[in-house]
């Protein structure tokens, strides 16, 4: 158990790294934040920066030196680097929950495994493959690269007209999967945490709305029925105990009818449980630094009906008049460059139920 | 105006300080902290840190040109500091309201100035001064320095078998007030924001509890009648205004029958405050962002009832209980040595009204 006045090590500098740090201050807490970017919005919150790529090992080794546990904060952390910080301090979630969420075969294969209901899904790593996996999955589908994955990044949609041999030259001769198309109603998440010793807590399933692949709005409460929610939980649960999962994660599903069925994992804090930090007793972040250091989970009650909207690109001029809006919370990232499509912060309402 | 992404400095690096960054991050700003102890827990909150005593001139300079204004969390900043750092940035609270608060005899007269009750009061010099006050004033009454008084520090009660001579040496002849005892019911304090342009916005009345000096407990609502709520927020507003102020203040006030009698001025957050983290739609800090930014104020609306206890030494070691307990909110403030007096933490309860 690491007690405070404590260390703890992020991977990563976003702006999950960075809430992941405030919420770690809040409890007394020091941070040491690695990434790659010169400009990480966590940088701007830690007590110590490693500013290397994710390839030096000597500064790998420095930093997990440093701590006392070690997390991330987005799932694209090479596996190397995850065996080299491991060497020195304890990575939660661990490295079976990396491997398997950042590629999407073994994602797949895995949520299969469980039984749990997902897409139909056939490895493609050559053209032919493709050709010969879209022959057997049958159209609509979607071609994705098995990693680096996220924001609908290294994805094409495989329609009736689409031509193959173009589609595969879109990502490049990536390793992909070619996954069957779920004809979906809408879709939905489970943030949700779990602790070394099995504890688990689950927030109230969120309603989620994308614009251009990109997380736009989540509601809660998610308007499903409580068996439907009841199942997603369920679901979410089993994945993390086949993991043996330590920390947050979030479980993407779409909702087909009453059933759901997984999307995606993120084995991480996740935008989807950003309302949690106005709109349930503990946040996400809080949560997840609780699973770290080995602390008893938080209460995950939902405090009233939460919408947390995305602030994307030139969104974020918005800002003044998020702040005149009474009870209008307003998060900002602190990135200087509002490129389209780039997550700048978001604003959160809470009304009571 | 000062826009997201802009840097804000805070002279001190305590857990006001602390706090005062974590929310200031959150809106997407960035923080200086100038603080002369190495390890003052605002440091491992700031994107960049200065440790300087509050005499170095150059490295003063050197702050508040790299900020675009500059707050303080502590009233102790000395006036000269204060006047270099305020050439280069703007200072907000200003230099006036800093003057008056961290001189007792200064503010007293000013309240007294405002037509506002507060206890006699006479400044002493030396012994003759001090028993010709205490024969002014009468029995009991507090000697209290003029400056660098906090948590019942610098304070010796005149009891009537108090032997003057003894009583004066125990403040090593500073310069003192004697000020007239008031036989107060309770005490409550007004945690208030103002901006430039004359906005307000009051907390609810704080009713709080006080050990060995020291604020043990906070409470809110504080269980007064509206009326004496509705005067001790116009005291308090009179006074903000009065100092054109700009930021948080509290005012602490004793409660005697249904009327408040001021007893002093904290121009900065306060830790009557707290509670407002997790009580209130816009915390005291994110509150005080907003007026040294020149943003609009956010809604000061309690969420429910409200207890604050703060950690004080020892106290700190029911960490692990408090983090078992659903709908406790733990804040530590990340200090190694739990030194008895010394505020380690604090914990915020707030249950539906």
């Amino acid at each position: 158990m690491i007690r405070p006045g404590g260390t703890i090590g992020i991977l990563g500098g976003g702006q999950l790294g960075r809430m992941l740090t405030l919420a770690a201050l809040r409890y007394g807490l020091k941070v040491h934040v690695f990434a790659p970017e010169a400009d990480s919005p966590a940088f701007d919150a830690a007590a110590e920066r490693t500013c290397a790529p994710y390839e030096d090992e000597a500064a790998l080794t420095r930093f997990a030196r440093s701590v006392e546990a070690v997390t991330f904060e987005h799932e694209n952390v090479p596996r190397r680097t995850a065996e080299i910080v491991g060497r020195h301090a304890p990575l939660h979630p661990g490295a079976a929950a990396l491997a398997t969420a950042q590629d999407r075969l073994a994602e797949k294969t895995f949520v299969a495994g469980l039984d749990l209901p997902t897409a139909p899904v056939r490895a493609v790593a050559s053209e032919a493959e493709f050709a010969e996996a879209v022959a057997i999955v049958g159209r609509p589908a979607v071609l994705k690269t098995r990693r680096f994955g996220y924001d609908g990044k290294g994805q094409v949609l495989v329609e009736a007209d689409t031509d193959l041999s173009q589609a595969w030259g879109t990502l490049w001769g990536a390793p992909c999967i070619l996954e069957g198309y779920v004809p979906f109603e809408s879709e939905v998440s489970v943030v949700a945490a779990r602790t070394a010793t099995g504890e688990f807590a689950a927030y109230d399933l969120c309603a989620n709305e994308h614009r251009d692949h990109i997380l736009s709005m989540t509601r809660v409460p998610a308007g499903v029925s409580p068996e439907t929610e009841q199942e997603a939980v369920a679901v979410a649960r089993r994945i993390a105990e086949a993991l043996d999962y330590v920390g947050v994660l979030a479980v993407e599903m779409f909702l087909v009818g009453k059933h759901v069925v997984v999307n995606e994992i993120a084995p991480r804090v996740h935008n989807s449980g950003h309302w949690t930090i106005e709109g349930a007793r503990t946040s996400q972040f809080e949560q997840h630094v609780r699973a770290v250091c080995g602390w008893p989970l938080g209460s995950a009650r939902r405090l009233g009906r939460a919408e947390m909207r995305n602030l994307v690109g030139d969104d974020v001029e918005t800002w003044p008049g998020v702040l005149a809006e009474p009870g209008a919370h307003l998060h900002l990232y602190g990135k200087a460059d509002a490129r389209p499509g780039r997550k700048m912060g978001h604003v959160t309402r809470v009304e009571p139920d």
